[in-house]
């Protein structure tokens, strides 16, 4: 693994075990990223096989972080980290918490498309707004990891402030919906459950709003949940006593 | 306070700290059981004034979580717990992002009230319902709460099992909204908002569960996330090594 700020320590076995930390992060959030396409491609196209296999493959997911999870504990009884090794280490399992949350949001999405009537679909309009919406989480996400991979806040900050954007269109594809039920009452199955996959997208962008938090944190050791905007800038300018 | 599983080191002071964690995790607990309440009185009285306090207090269960995750940093970073030690530092670190959620859960239940139209209200039934519920996911989460004080596996898991039928309430709720919106138009945006608690509570029930599971993980070493209810009753059933 490239990132030259983890590790450095007399203990190569030391630094293989932190960087494995990080290495196997990344690679369930693969995993989750694949899900969560998968399941927006087959609400998208309708394909009931590709949603039943999103909805099987979850389990992979979980698996993950229950094995992050031991091996982050292992380091924390047998090495007893410190300062920014202990940052890592309880920013991997805080990740894993959110990614292996994302991958529910992925089986629900896919439930979405399962538990449609046959034949019963939403109008284009509804699918453009929700694949668009999808869209901007599935890249702020991916920024979102690659800025905790690279431990770089500044970036992290950036891409924290995009997850406003993705709860206007939340709002928006809500109030859509309101008025096409209100219009229509044979639309108001189908537009639940439009609202469900928006709130699935909506709740990924949460969570990746939190990895960004995390990678603050990692980086600049405050914890920075519940801060203001002026705040977090501030706390992202700060160098490192 | 008074559970004697905590502590017993050389250090008292070392002794303390431990169970101030424990202390703080069931203060911050305490206060988003009030506003958990204070929400439901408030959306099923249609107390608009209660809703808006309950929303401008978040910030006390938030700051609840920045001191304690603190705290808990602090002492693993000083004190390099191990085994329980080490175990119960992580379950109220764990806990704490979950007390935070339902915190924010009881917010979006005021919410709900705030946003509905003047003099528009859910019917009576639907008000029932949604009262039932909420009793039973506020027994839940009590129930949850003292299985983790007393670090008492055997009751954390009856308490876990209880969330099925809160998901069952849950879907009964769903599925009358739904007849409700199709038969009359003029019920779709307050079933909305009626769906809208209806799944924040089913959420609190989650985090209920996710508590009982920190309580296992606590008290027999063992990450349970994602097993099976057999298993579950395996891990609780086998003497800790």
């Amino acid at each position: 693994m490239p990132n030259s700020k983890i590790g450095g320590h007399y203990s190569q076995a030391y630094d293989e075990e932190l960087q494995q930390a990080v290495v196997r992060l990344l690679q369930m959030a693969a995993l989750a990223q694949q899900q969560l396409d998968d399941a927006m491609a087959a609400f998208i196209g309708a394909d009931t096989e590709l949603a039943q296999q999103v909805k099987d493959f979850d389990r992979k997911v979980n698996n993950f972080e229950v094995d992050i999870s031991e091996h982050c504990l292992d380091i924390l009884a047998r090495r007893q980290p410190a300062a920014s090794d202990l940052r890592l280490v309880l920013s991997v399992l805080k990740a894993i918490n959110d990614v292996e949350r994302i991958g529910d949001l992925a089986k629900r999405i896919a439930k979405a498309l399962l538990k449609e009537e046959q034949g019963n679909r939403p109008q284009q309009s509804q699918l453009d707004e929700i694949a668009v919406m999808g869209q901007k989480v599935r890249l702020m996400l991916q920024r979102a990891l690659a800025a905790f991979e690279q431990i770089d806040a500044e970036n992290a900050l950036a891409v924290l402030r995009e997850d406003k954007a993705i709860d206007d269109d939340y709002a928006r594809i809500m109030q859509h919906n309101l008025s096409m039920m209100m219009n229509d009452a044979r639309q108001i199955a189908i537009s639940l459950q439009i609202s469900n996959v928006a709130k699935a997208l909506e709740r990924v962008g949460d969570h990746a709003r939190n990895i960004c938090e995390h990678t603050i944190f990692l980086s600049k050791g405050r914890n920075v949940a519940h801060l203001s905007d002026a705040e977090l800038q501030q706390v992202v300018d700060k160098k490192r006593d």
